[in-house]
């Protein structure tokens, strides 16, 4: 097994455990814990025509505004489910992340979600003290994306 | 990397070969399969209102009696498959995993599957003679949690 | 942590790995690069009735042809997603790989992908010069298989 061999497989786990604790955080509604998964300056861009939303305290207001915007009057619980996780790690240390997501969204009482949009999405992954940060994340929506 | 790390790199993999072939075995209607993944006096409570299957033979049976019931005239083939996994091993060893659960359900001759219920599955494994066991595993489907 | 474990540690996030990359590249309909993750004299049955393509140049072709006469007048994005790998390597090195997949299917301005069909894949990966391959992989769709 060589080097590189054991840092992607440590990497692999890490960034799919990563993401798995930052997306039930975001589901669960908690936007203080998903942007401190973010780098101080990180960059999140989730809905295209939607300019990036910058900073932690920047993702936390937007994440809030969206949310009020959109599912006020319309109580869902929504799922992110990630898949087909690439790695990448640059030579400077940082990792380019690139998989598919899912949104389900359910609401109460109607047993079948709605599964939409289909997206691919971006990351550029970071470490600072030995823990995982996104520095930028950007969502591209294929349905959009086709047009 | 730390021992920290170290472990939950080579536990990451190993729960998930354990789910998958836990819900294969499930997905292939071997609930004896299945049920050999609790500890014998394991806990499964699948379906809201139903109360939780209890040690190996409970669960096998409750199984059998499951599919008796629902899907005795109405033939599926279903898969479970799960995502964004996050696991927290306890200090006594064992391991909280946390994770997203969609249900696929085909029937003979219909090409798109009716994907529901979207469900968060909450485990508790635990470590015997060095194998993986589900000492207990709830299901809360996001429809019915939202009420 | 013995040597099966760490093998399988290892092996697992690079199967993760090499199955994103490889289904990334289908998805964005770079064929070659596909048919380059296959041996020379790979196989690929990816459709009930159609008969397996053959080598990595037979391989190219059978998805050029399929994807004209599919998707020629009906552009589309499609992605696959993989779920619940179960990994069995054998005595002589080949790896079985068997897991779900799901195909999500997004045209231009309509937000609500068609999810279809659930399929259970079955791989032999082989190992080149250090580098995985896929010796074989049958796709079976599980709304057919049932009939």
């Amino acid at each position: 097994m060589t080097t590189t061999t054991e840092s992607l497989t440590a990497l692999y786990a890490e960034v799919q455990q990563f993401h798995a604790a930052q997306m039930q955080a975001l589901d669960g509604g908690d936007f203080d814990t998903y942007s401190a998964t973010f780098t101080e300056d990180g960059e999140f861009e989730h809905t295209p025509g939607r300019p990036a939303a910058r900073t932690r305290a920047g993702i936390a207001e937007e994440l809030r505004g969206y949310h009020r915007e959109r599912f006020a009057d319309d109580p869902v619980q929504r799922r992110h489910s990630f898949s087909m996780l690439r790695l990448a790690p640059r030579p400077d240390g940082a990792i380019d992340a690139t998989f598919y997501c899912l949104v389900i969204t359910s609401r109460p009482g109607i047993r079948v979600p709605e599964i939409a949009p289909s997206c691919t999405v971006h990351d550029v992954l970071v470490r600072e003290q030995g823990k995982l940060l996104t520095r930028s994340r950007r969502v591209a929506h294929d349905y959009l994306s086709l047009v």
